[in-house]
């Protein structure tokens, strides 16, 4: 224990001046110092990619990723994996230059804007036995972790009812228009956020949750998609309804036009036994009730549990947010990545980090609300997940 | 204002010993001191409805509601109105009976056991001219009423959004099995109850009370029922998505098997100015938050209203709760059946109290529902409202 | 079970017109339908005294209680209790009137406005055999009741620590001198409230709560009074630090000039096993923590316990509020009216009543905060108890 | 913007292997990339000292924390600041060492074990010209300081009302005794911890928030300290009452032997307009509730002000915790030491950092009590801060 590992270098794709996701994913790297940030190109215009590289304290600053890629393989001291925090149009050839130059990837969601980029990737990334780590904030919550290990351990029961919402008001209003909010551009550009607005951005993550927390997908769902801000050119809201294989229901509410609503990523849970709510605005507290019983304040640090401690930073009543979350991810990727360089499998505790499995699973569901929205709410099946061996 | 007015008089068909909801009504009936309980049938089988009777303090028990409805007319001092709170099937012969006899009803929810029985009552009550008050508890909170009110004038802007849920979790087991509990005995009989088992029992009041407080019933739905507990006849399990004529989009969500859940009917409508939240579980507070702002938690009796101050008793930081809420309806019953006797208007702060109109509605509902889940979830219209002209 | 009791005849001193405590008592009397309500002296003005009565639908209305008290207990048909509901200097010479007439007697708090008068009338009730019910109204919630019997059972361990606080923010500014408000006008008036006003008005609910969960009286204080408001001839602001006998440590705080606040008593008691908060704005709920453990919420309704069920009338998630808080005083003292007009014990579940006794404890509490204060806070005994036999 | 300062050079005193706020100064100090860790003594032993630091992957690792200081002052590259995180008793001798070296320091709280030693501090520093900060963390919340912006501006009116308290449960039971809790072990050892246990670890947090928002430090108290727990050397509970110049009243409690609370800090302040409170359990938000009105639930980084938004990282609804508020006074630091080194002023949204007052303030704090529980709870002044000029 009293040898420290060396940090890894790490690069980034995207997350220039004035990107959101970036800054974020430069903190959650930093917290918890098994990374440092050594490379990147912050941005396709190569002044302000300078620019960015400077602020952000990264030596070496690219003005072209595919550059970047060929470069950093090439050094003793290149890069260990990537950060890709570009919008989305860019995941899927960012992260096969870097895949096919042997690099780690870490990636944020959505994984691509296409079912098919997705495969591919997820093919890619086995072949070349690469980490391909997609950044699904929410499962790096401690009590997200908690809340799967109660499923996994049949505390609920068999599932019988899944409720999970993300609401968001920022788009309620066409702020794209104004030119002024790079975020608000692009992902309302279909160009560059792919075919699914709303539906991409944050009804992945809420699909994601419910597979994580309850470790089923469902096998048909029936969606609605709709666009309520004049002039928008994607999706700002979905509602769905879901159906089980073990018979379980469940709905499914994205919206970005929920006036007062911050990020109100919700996921509620029963089974024949119990029942339980996750809140990621109050991700220091699980609800667990027992059919009949009292609600239960699970609280983060009180639980005791090794998959839980090993999301847990401080002790009970210091509470740990977002970015702490986001770390978690990349501490996981961390042990991965080491264990992958030494050629050992993965330690255990950071088996839950979120992979390309998860993004090619996220497209699947994508790919089955734009269908069974366009057939006017038509139950829809949702493709299965491809084998590992069908690469 | 110093000559007080003669309580009016009370029967009751339904709610002997073992009923929950019968000894509800009597203490609404008595909580605002409007109305003293006199005559009763208050079960089929005779000796328990003299012994429920004795109980309740009733002077005149009938054995028979036919034979009641017709003795009570008679009287110089019969009955002003009669509470009906019997299993749904009996709903529309028993309250046909005294309307015919010229005698206000106090309904249980829902109206009736078909759509058909529900708007022939609607015609008779409105042949006769006598109040027909459909209990819909939860739009008799002052803070129910008050959300209306927000709507009504604008606060919330454009609506867009409504989710509404109801989840229980009394009937996750079989428990009618057993034959010793009355209460679920008959609800999960399609004999007793109707064909709509969850539907009919608390999905109507999720339908409502999103009615009540937006102003807009949605034009069509897409519903999918379910039973999850094996061998019960009847739906405990109902989710749906709506829309509205205006755009909006909405879902509904009621479930008897939500394990933890107590009677968590909860109420979210978002406009392009403002969202609001109401939980009947909460019912001293209704949270107001405008687009991009603060969340104002709004408390009963300290809302500066006329409406709101006509259904509250106590001050500030004094909870009031569900038998409050239920008085509220028998004191509009009481202010209208007054005003219907001395053959002028209702005084307006009554106009809120819940009708045959609202529980023809919401027969509309569970008709749609019907129809849309056997469909495989086809989008199906939900009938209009019969303009007061068509009887 | 089927031969019902005749309900009990009450007569009503105070509440007139623009009275806030005289509606509540007259709902809470009826609520549980033991009650009817015969007579009254609602006024000291006997126009409006005759008013009151007639709007209250109060058959026989007195000019003077004196006369009242004679008059009732002169009929067969008299009332079997009286409820006192006037200014505090009043509670001792019309409970006495009454007492000597052996009636009943249902005060509110606090009992009278001295110690001695306090003891007086606990001698005179007990001489008469008299029920002297005092209603500490919040003693009625059914999960007050459940934390009593949990600290009881020994949930919590050793108690170490009480936190008790009342505050409201009515009076945070001179709404006495206004003369409009009737409410302000004589809780600020010595003459009328007595030496004690925030500190006698709520302070002693603070007290009483405390004292009722935990079973225990501290047996010296250290306090200090605060009047903020300018011109205020009584305070409207009180804290003290309490010591137990067990060596329990505690702190009391009420304030009628906390900004913001509504009605907010809440209590938590910590012992050397667990902790409890009660908050009687939110009385459906109660947490219970073990030393290291997760909150636990208590609902109202999911207790399984005889004392908690006799206390609720709804099921789990329909909320009860502070009229079914008070409403159970009312039910308990008919219990036990009925049990001393029998000559029998009073049945175990109405064992819960306040009585003359917590006024006493309470006018000692006011006494030694008074002395305290007086003294710069110097550390004062809290006089014990007279024994029940010290008369 | 471009051009990136360089990483202030960080030295650590304390902080090795099982101490538990070592690594939390390590985690705030890398989180917003202004310091990065070179060099330390992390214990007094000096094998552990070295496998800490190898752990911590610090460079530079001293068996001492003498000649830390030496070695480091005469290094070209040598640290800019050192921060100390060792047990109570170390802070004065350490923080000297290093000031006399010219070394601005980063000190946990309290600031040492007597006021002398504390005053001496301070004077040197002042000397020095050295920053000398003080990790109160709680006042790093961006609504703890957007709380004390409120009560500057006036939202509140005249503070009239002031409560506040922090309890925790962790030391409830003698876990000291063990010898293998090394928290538990130095904090209640008073040659480590200094006279005041409980007070002076978590009382003088709370005592310094209610500073820091109101703006107001009490000029007198009247206290009583405890010690609950067998064999226990130090006391374990403090309450306390406050008088403050302008006429306000305040309480405080702390205790840790609260059975059920994990970190409970919370503040309360009512004025003559409005009350605010603040919980740093939950410090995403704050209420604030105007006199009469509703409470407004404040949400972090909706929050329109320059001096919230300084401490904030990411949008609404993505919480922020404990090590953010932490890193914000490492921020604050850089931000000082950077002007303090060039010899200029440092920036104005840097000010709230608390410093060497704040812990000389803090000290007078647990004198007082000292005193004022010596003698029974007598009324005690608080001693005034010492003017710049005193040194």
């Amino acid at each position: 224990m009293s040898q420290r590992r060396r940090r890894l270098r790490l690069g980034m794709v995207g997350g220039g001046q004035g990107a959101f996701i970036g800054a974020v994913h430069r903190i959650a790297a930093r917290l918890d110092d098994r990374f440092e940030l050594v490379a990147g190109a912050l941005s396709s215009d190569p002044q302000r990619a300078q620019a960015s590289a400077a602020e952000a304290g990264i030596a070496r600053s690219y003005a072209d990723w595919r550059e970047m890629a060929r470069a950093e393989a090439a050094r003793d001291d290149g890069i260990d994996a990537v950060a890709i925090v570009t919008p989305n149009h860019l995941h899927a050839p960012v992260a096969t230059a870097f895949l096919e130059a042997g690099i780690h990837v870490i990636c944020d969601k959505p994984l691509a804007i296409s079912l098919a980029q997705g495969e591919a990737l997820a093919r890619l990334a086995r072949e070349k036995n690469r980490l391909f780590a997609l950044t699904h904030t929410y499962s790096g919550y401690p009590l997200a972790r908690h809340a799967r290990e109660l499923v996994e351990r049949g505390a609920l029961g068999e599932i019988r009812v899944v409720q999970v919402e993300y609401a968001q008001d920022w788009l309620a209003e066409p702020i794209e228009s104004s030119g002024t909010n790079k975020q608000a551009g692009w992902r309302t550009d279909p160009a560059l956020a792919g075919p699914a607005g709303c539906l991409g951005d944050i009804g992945t993550h809420a699909y994601q949750l419910a597979a994580f927390v309850t470790g089923m997908t469902p096998h048909a769902l029936c969606a609605e998609l709709h666009t309520f801000v004049p002039g928008r050119r994607i999706d700002d809201h979905v509602q769905a309804m879901l159906r089980y294989r073990n018979g379980a229901r469940g709905m499914l509410w994205a919206s970005q036009v929920a006036s007062g609503a911050q990020n109100a990523l919700r996921l509620r849970v029963y089974g024949t036994q119990a029942g339980l709510a996750f809140d990621q605005e109050e991700p220091n507290e699980l609800w667990f009730t027992p059919l009949g019983g009292m609600a239960e304040r699970v609280s983060r640090a009180r639980v005791k549990s090794a998959i839980a401690d090993h999301a847990t930073r401080v002790p009970p009543g210091h509470p740990e947010g977002y970015l702490e979350a986001f770390a978690q991810l990349y501490k996981d990727a961390a042990l991965q990545i080491e264990a992958l360089n030494e050629g050992r499998a993965p330690p255990p505790e950071s088996r839950l980090l979120t992979t390309v499995d998860d993004g090619v699973a996220g497209l699947r569901f994508i790919d089955a609300v734009l269908a069974s929205s366009a057939a006017d709410g038509r139950w829809q099946e949702i493709g299965a997940a491809c084998s590992a061996g069908d690469g």
